[in-house]
Order: structure tokens, then C-alpha cells, then sequence
């Protein structure tokens, strides 16, 4: 298939030169150029405008946020976006972590101008991303997730289909960082329980994660919280608030109260306000030792 | 080692065959005397009370709850117990999952009674226990852990040691039960969110346990909810009530405040409020889908 | 002092007709216009458009939400709104519940157009406003509140300086809705509790409001509450939902965890999902209950 | 009538002084036996043991806790207690804030002996024992609580039957410390929110106090909080912490679940994990402030 692939970062520059590899007529482009260049060694052809990614069957967006979702999608600064360029039938995969609705006017925008729009965020690291290995979140119109198979394929090990409308993939993707803080949560509680009589943290956690919890979600964050390493941030605290509003308002939305999440949020709130709004947002789990009369998180 | 074994049940029977098998001269006792003509044709010497079987270096308790391992220890009905039995410096071993303060009661009775005390509750399934591959927690003086190697070697795929203090194993088991709680409790909020989106609650799971949640805790219990599936019984709502209590009475003592485990209390209250004291504690993952509409779990 | 009045409901009315009792010249405006002619037979002056009501020193909106207040400030359908309307110098006074978010905007609005803005939403029932009896809670720069102290003085018994930044006063406001929803919960649990036990819910009620919680809310509240009253609705649950949003807003913003305020969004939640998003508010201090075995509210 | 009273603390004291001016037989036991004296002087016979104030009709208890009012009733240290002592058909009436469960088990004592049973729990400061202008919560066998009728009049206001099971009015008793401890978090959160707005703490609660919250537990604590003023306790934290772990036992046996009183429970624990185990309880209200940000209680 002719694809567009926009915004070259860790993941969807793994993702990409896994479309190239499978035989995929790719154009790419990225805000700053030298990404671009790196892909069309493998080759791809550059595109030096959103709109130059948007000549083909389908066009990828992996970006960073709603802001960048938003620039590229609907044009920014004058320059046309993707609404304004992608052929009538084309489809708008988009795989970013983005709001519930963000993906719901993305979709109500190209639908009035008769193209197609799939929200197909994706589950997985960068390793997973270059090794093809992702699991593909995908929501849409029936035909067009079936047209994408071919790509979905060649960055996926497996396609979760959730519902035929695409923000409900949005919604899946980011009760997966909720399931992660209440990880974080429910761990810092009972580490700071079996902490104050006495039994070592990381010990604590080899068991756990020997036996009932033998999760990639227990081992990172888990580690992170008995180690206190909440600097630098793989994921800031900040951000974790955002995801966990994000959750909140879905809830809100759907008439779906969701007690753990806000705790959660109460929890990122009285990080933030002890400066800890950089920090890694594991540092949640610290909290429950904080308030057991240990040091506050980022103040130790 | 001469070992008394009391307890019979499918974890105790796993554990004592294994203690045979690993060369160990086992003398088994159990309130119905089935269970030891079994063991007993695999090599074990019957005794038919307590005290029989606390004629050697150690005697192991194996028992379905703070009741059973009380009056086994302190005896009961005129019939003499371990405490009353036991050579001076002999160990008892609590392999049962026992409350924090009864753990310290029996600490503080062999002490004065010149025997020593170690806790060492399991983690496993009977078949882990049958493989002789179950996690085990020990607690107690470090002489007593070390004497121990050959018996925790014979039964479990490795030791963790937590504290000196017997009772900390205890805690660290419990704890091990809120962290399930808190799995189910937030695999209940996350499908009552996607579930009224229209995500199918399997696929989500599907989804889930593929990637950052491939746990055990999460396979068995997210199935329970998606199906919801809660009779019979795996463990009792009641029985998960409990346990939340004594984590709860435990984290009083120690003055950790434990907030998902206050919601979890308020959760089981209310599950048992409706009628749901008998459905399988998994239960308590599909009042959020009630709160946010459908119907009360037990009652469907 | 020339004052303009826009918003005749039953507060308004009241507040207007006192102010022309106190001797000021006041021009009013209502998008519907029989509460004007009311008001023009105590001697004020009638304006047929927002603009014809902001030719003196001062302007007072007293609307039902966000959208009135942000519609008559800015402009709607072509027409001119306050901001296009007042002379330089001249100050708007906000009595309208509305949004913080909203007071900033219209702060910063008047401050680019040379005008000077209040916040002053007030406590108290229509018949307290009939009675100039209303607690102003009054919010702006010090010398344009001074300047208002005859308007304060003809519509209320005391006013309250809270801040130099008007849109503090508005966080007040919500900030007492929040605690009234708090009694609301707390009576809700203590008559799910002493109810399950027999006690007769208004012997209970009039004993509390007999000694230490001889207070309006707990009165009011606690007899809805008591009597099972939700319908008519004096105050829709929706409404409480949207303050209680508000409020936990305003949390993020200044970074303080609210976690009564997260419980009641929840609690709000499962009323609207349970069909109770016109009830009364109070209907939320039976959702205690409910979770005790009882009816769920609304479908008693 | 002829009625013993024993425990003549500031409540007691004033308590029996009323009875002897109503024209009762009144005879005073207390441990320490100054205030008997006083007693005596305005009246009353003096009694050097629990058995010698329990010869009448009645015998009053009016006691600091549980373990008192336990020794008192069934005796300690060899001496005969109430139910040793009381004539067959007599009642003790108990007005300390005792636990459920304790009532439970001095009913059925009684019970036993023959002898008849009221709690009857008091509302007000000793200044309305001094006026007897109490409000006496009674719960008992009807025919008891109306033969008390003389009693209850000399030293309260207003009686309130709640039940005919005796426990039911300690938990209407306790119910009401819960209600205040929820008025002190809901005023620390809404003083955490206003005041890093910039409001003046004391100015705010002015106006709740003025408006909605004219009782006397929001001008008491809300000052307490506003003044950050928790020493010496009134009431400490360690005796709320008791008194809300009563109440959710209570729950727990009724199946209630109760979330406000699970969040103090918490609240509670952190005060004292911070050292907090002596300030006034009111100092949970200055949690909310720590979180966001502010010193922790008992360590500014």
C-alpha cells in the first residue's frame, strides 16, 4: 500500500521502517528533518509538508500529544493538514495516545470530508516496536480496519478490534495507564506496610513478582518504587495526572464513577504540590510511605 | 529431620508427601484420620493426637484458619497442644495463613516455653505444592530459618526470609491477598468503563494479559469478571473481607494508612449487603459496571 | 450611583428592587421583558438591550449559568455585550454562580478594555435578597470593591473581602456548595448506618439538629434525605455534579487533593447512571443506603 | 427516686447535683472521693463502693471509657461490681460513650441477673449538664425507659428514644463523633482550597458560620483548623481515631459500607504516623493543607 507516516520518533520510526520492510510504498515526514533522512536510507521518500505524507491510501500519525495530533490533523500556521490534503476514501490511522475527544472531532472532521478515520493506538516499547512485535489497539468503520490489515500487520504481532468507532480505541489505550497507577498505587501501599515492619523492599517485590504478579507492570514500576529512583522520569508525574483526567471525563461522559482513579488523581495532585510534577510518576507509589511518617517523594 | 506434620489438606498432603520423598522421617497428624493412612502407605508414621506428632526436631502446622491452628496449638477439649508437647528447642512452623496477632500469641507461648517459633506461610497452588515448587515466607530467629533449609527445600522452589519476627511473614502474606483485591478491584473499574463503550470484557482482557499485565493474578481473576462467573466459589467474599480487615488492623498498628484497602472494605460490605457473602471474592470487580448501571452482582 | 441590573430572576428581582429602595438610579434589563416592567413600577428605568443597561458607573449581572453570564458579557447574535458596552472606569459586579475559569476570562477582558471587574456572588434564599439580607462575598481590585460598598450595603447585611483577584470569590461560592454536598454524604452514611439499626431517620435527624449540627444545611439536607424527598428538585443532581467538577477543577489548578470532593463526583456519577440526574441533590445521601440493601434512589 | 450515681467527672457531677435538686435520693460513688464531698454537701449520700450506691432503683453510670464502665459493672480486683449489686428488677442506666459491643455485653449481664438495662448517651458541653440542658439519647425495654422519664427530666432538655435494644443508642452516640470528624475534613479541605487561593482562613469561616454552617461543631473546629490551634486537645486525635474505628466496626456488623468514615480512618493514621497521636482531633482538618503543600500537623 502507498502509506504517509507522520511524526518519527522512538516508536514510529521503528514502525515505519517495518512498513518499508514489508514491502510498503512509505513517505514520511517529521517535524525535524533528520529522522526523515535516516528512513530514506532504508527506503522511504521524504515528504517535506504534512500534506506531500498524504497522497496514498492511508497516512499514520504517531506524535506526541493532542496539540501535535491537532497541528497536523487540522492544519497549523497556515500550512494545510491532514483534513485538508488526504484523497476522498483515504484513511487517517492515527496511533498516538491521544483524549477520547481529540479522536471523537478528528473523526467527525474527516467523515464530513468523506475520508476514513482509524484510532489504532498501539501496546509496547520501542524493542517491541522494532522487532514488529506491538499489539495493535484498532477502532473504526468495519471495511476500513479490515483494508488495514496489511499494516497492522507489519508492525504488530496481534490486532485487538475493540469497536466500530475510534475513539473507543483512545479509551482502551488509556485505561492501560490506568490499570499501570493503580499498579503503582496498590504496590506503594503494601510496600509501605511491609516496609514499616521491617522486611526489605526489593525482597518484597522478588516475591511478588516470582509468584502471582510475574507482570512487566509489577517488575518496572515495582523496582522503581524499592529503589526510590524516580529520577529521570520515564514517564512524568505530570503526565500521569493527565492520563488519569483523561480516564476521569471518559468516566464522567459514560456515567462510570471509578473510585481507584480518583484516588489517583488526589494521589498525582499531592505529588505535584510537593514538587514532584518531574518525577517519575511511579513516585506515586512513595506517597502512602510519606504519609507513614517517611520522606516526602522528590524531597528525600 | 524428624518432623511432625499436622494439617492434611491438599496443600498439607502435597507438602508432607514432598517432606517424605526428600528422605525426612515424618510423623502426620489430622482430625480425620483419612489423610494420614494415605501418607502413611507413602512412608509416614501416623499419630493419632497432636501431641504424637510433636515428638521431633520440628512440627509443621498446615491449617484451614485462626481457629484450627489456636486450639492445635494450645490445645483443646483436655487434649494437650503443641505448646504442651514439644521438646524444649524444637521449632514450630506455621505454614497456615494466620492473622498478625495470632502469629505473636503462639511467638510469645513458645518462648516462654523454651521452644522457638518460625512463620512460614506459602504462596502456590496445591499443584505447586505437589511440585514441590512452592514460595516460601519465613519469618523467626535466623538459628531457627537455618535449621529449616533442609524442610523449606524439600517443599518449595525457594525461601524468602523477611524478618526475624515470625509475625512479619504473616503480614507479608496478607498483603499478598490485598494486592489481588486491588487487581480485581481495578480490572472491575476498567471493564465497567470499556464494557459500557462496548468493548467486549474479554477481548479487553485478551488485550490485557498479553502485554503489561501477563500475570497470573490478572488471567484468573480478570476471566472471573469477564464471564462473570462467581459460583462457586474459588475463595468466599467473606473470607476476602477478612482479610482485608486484618491487612487493615495491621496497618493500624503500624500507622499505614492503606486507602485502597479502606475502598476495598467499603467494596466487600457492600457486595456482602446484597447478598454476595458466598460468591467467589471476584465478585466484588463487577460493582463498579452496577454502580455505573448494570446489574448487582448475585442478583443477575 | 447609576447602576445597571441585568438578570431579573427571583434573587435579582429582589436585589434590584432594592437597590432602587436605597435611592440609586437603576436601569434594568431581562431577556424576558414582564420582570422589567415589574421592576420600572418601583422606579427604575427600563433597557430593552444589554448595552442601554451599561451607561452608568456600575453594571450587575445576576444570570442562571457560564452561558448567560459569557453571552450578556461578550456578545451574542451580533449584539454588543458588556464589554463593548461600559465606560472606561466603570465596573461590571459578577453575582452569578459561574466557573473560575469564566471570571478570569471576563477579568481579563474588562482589564484590556480599560473597565474595572468584580466578582460578588452572594449566600442566601430569595427571601433573604427580599430582605437585603444576603452575605456578599466580593473579590477585585481594592479601590473598585470600596467604590461598591453603597451597592453591597443596599442588597446585603455583611460583605466579604476575599481576595484582590475576582475570580477567588466565585471558588468560595463553589466551595460552600462542595460543603453542603459534604453534609449531604455524611448524613447519608450515618442514616444508612443508625437506619439498618432501627433508629426512625427523623427522631435521628431532629436530634442532631437539636445540638451540634443546628445548621440550615443539616437541616434541609437531612430532611430530604429523611423523608426519601428527591422530587420535585430543588437543586438537580446534575447541577451538584457540575459544581463538584468545578470544584475539584479549581483543585487541579492550585494543586490540593480533595479527596471528599473525588468521592462525591463518584457518588454523583452513579445517581445519574442509576437514572437520577434530576432529582434532587440530596438523592446522593441515599446512595449510602442503597449500597446497604435498600432502594436505589429514583426507583424506589 | 432513689438512684446511685457513679463517676463524678465535670458531666457526672453536675448530672447528679440536678437529680438531688429535683428531689431525688441520690447516692454519689466515685474512685477519687473529693468530688463525693461536694456531692454530699448539696444533699447527696456519700457511697465508699460500687455496691453501696446500687441499693435504690436505678444506678446511673457516667464514666471515661470502656475499660472503666467494664470494672465498674462487673466488678475489679475482688470487689462486687453493678451486677453483683443491683436488686433484682432495678436498672442501670449508662450514659458514658461506650462501644456497641461493651453494651451489648452489660445488657445481657443484666439480662441474666434479672435486672433491667438502658444506654442513655448524653449531647452538650458541661455547662448544659450544669443547666440540665442535656439531649439524652435512650434506648431500652420500653417499660424501663418510661420509668426513667423523672430521671431523664432532671437533667436534660429533650429525650430522644431510639430503640428498644440498649447498644442501638451508643452507636447514635458514636454516629454523631462521626459526623463531626466528617465537618472537620470537609472545612480542612475547603480552608486547603480557598487559602492557597489566598483567602483568609478565619474571614471564610466567618461567612460559612454566618450562612449555611451556623452550628456549633463548624464554629468550634472550623477555628480550631483556621487558627491551626491543636494543642492542648480537647478532644485527641488518638480517642477520634477510636471512636471512628468504632464506627466501622458498627458497619462492618451491620454491612454498611461507610467511605467518609474509611477516609478519616486514614486521615487519623497519617495524623499519627506525623507524631500527631496527642493534638486535638481537629487536626486532620490541616491535612489537606500538608498535602497541597503546607507543614505537617504538629511539626510547623
Amino acid at each position: 500500500m502507498r502509506i504517509g507516516f507522520i511524526g518519527l520518533g522512538n516508536m514510529g520510526s521503528a514502525m515505519a521502517a517495518n512498513l518499508v520492510t514489508a514491502g510498503h510504498e512509505v513517505t514520511a515526514y517529521n517535524r525535524s528533518p533528520g529522522r526523515v533522512a535516516e528512513l530514506a536510507e532504508r527506503g522511504a521518500a521524504p515528504a517535506s509538508t504534512v500534506a506531500a505524507a498524504c497522497g496514498g491510501d492511508v497516512v499514520i500519525t504517531m506524535l506526541a500529544d493532542d496539540a501535535a495530533v491537532e497541528g497536523v490533523t487540522f492544519g497549523t500556521d497556515g500550512e494545510p493538514g491532514i483534513v485538508d490534503s488526504l484523497p476522498s476514501g483515504a484513511i487517517h490511522v492515527s496511533s498516538s495516545t491521544i483524549s477520547v475527544d481529540l479522536a471523537e472531532r478528528i473523526g467527525a472532521a474527516h467523515a464530513k470530508a468523506g475520508q476514513r478515520f482509524v484510532s489504532a493506538p498501539v501496546f509496547g516499547r520501542p524493542e517491541a516496536a522494532a522487532a514488529a512485535a506491538l499489539f495493535v489497539v484498532a477502532a473504526g468503520a468495519e471495511d476500513a480496519v479490515r483494508d488495514l490489515a496489511p499494516v497492522f500487520d507489519a508492525v504488530g504481532q496481534r490486532t485487538f478490534e475493540v469497536s466500530p468507532d475510534p475513539k473507543v480505541a483512545n479509551l482502551v489505550k488509556l485505561s492501560g495507564n490506568f490499570l499501570i497507577a493503580s499498579v503503582i498505587e496498590s504496590l506503594g501501599e503494601a510496600m509501605a506496610l511491609v516496609g514499616k515492619a521491617g522486611v526489605d523492599k526489593q525482597t518484597y517485590l522478588d516475591l511478588l513478582t516470582s509468584t502471582l504478579f510475574a507482570a512487566p507492570a509489577y517488575k518496572t514500576y515495582g523496582g522503581l518504587i524499592a529503589r526510590d529512583e524516580f529520577e529521570p522520569a520515564g514517564f512524568a508525574a505530570h503526565l500521569g495526572l493527565k492520563d488519569v483526567r483523561l480516564v476521569l471525563e471518559a468516566g464522567e461522559e459514560l456515567e462510570v464513577a471509578l473510585p481507584i482513579a480518583s484516588l489517583l488523581r488526589d494521589r498525582f495532585l499531592t505529588l505535584l504540590a510537593g514538587g514532584g510534577r518531574d518525577l517519575d510518576w511511579s513516585a506515586c507509589g512513595a506517597l502512602a510511605a510519606w504519609e507513614a511518617g517517611g520522606p516526602r517523594p522528590g524531597q528525600g
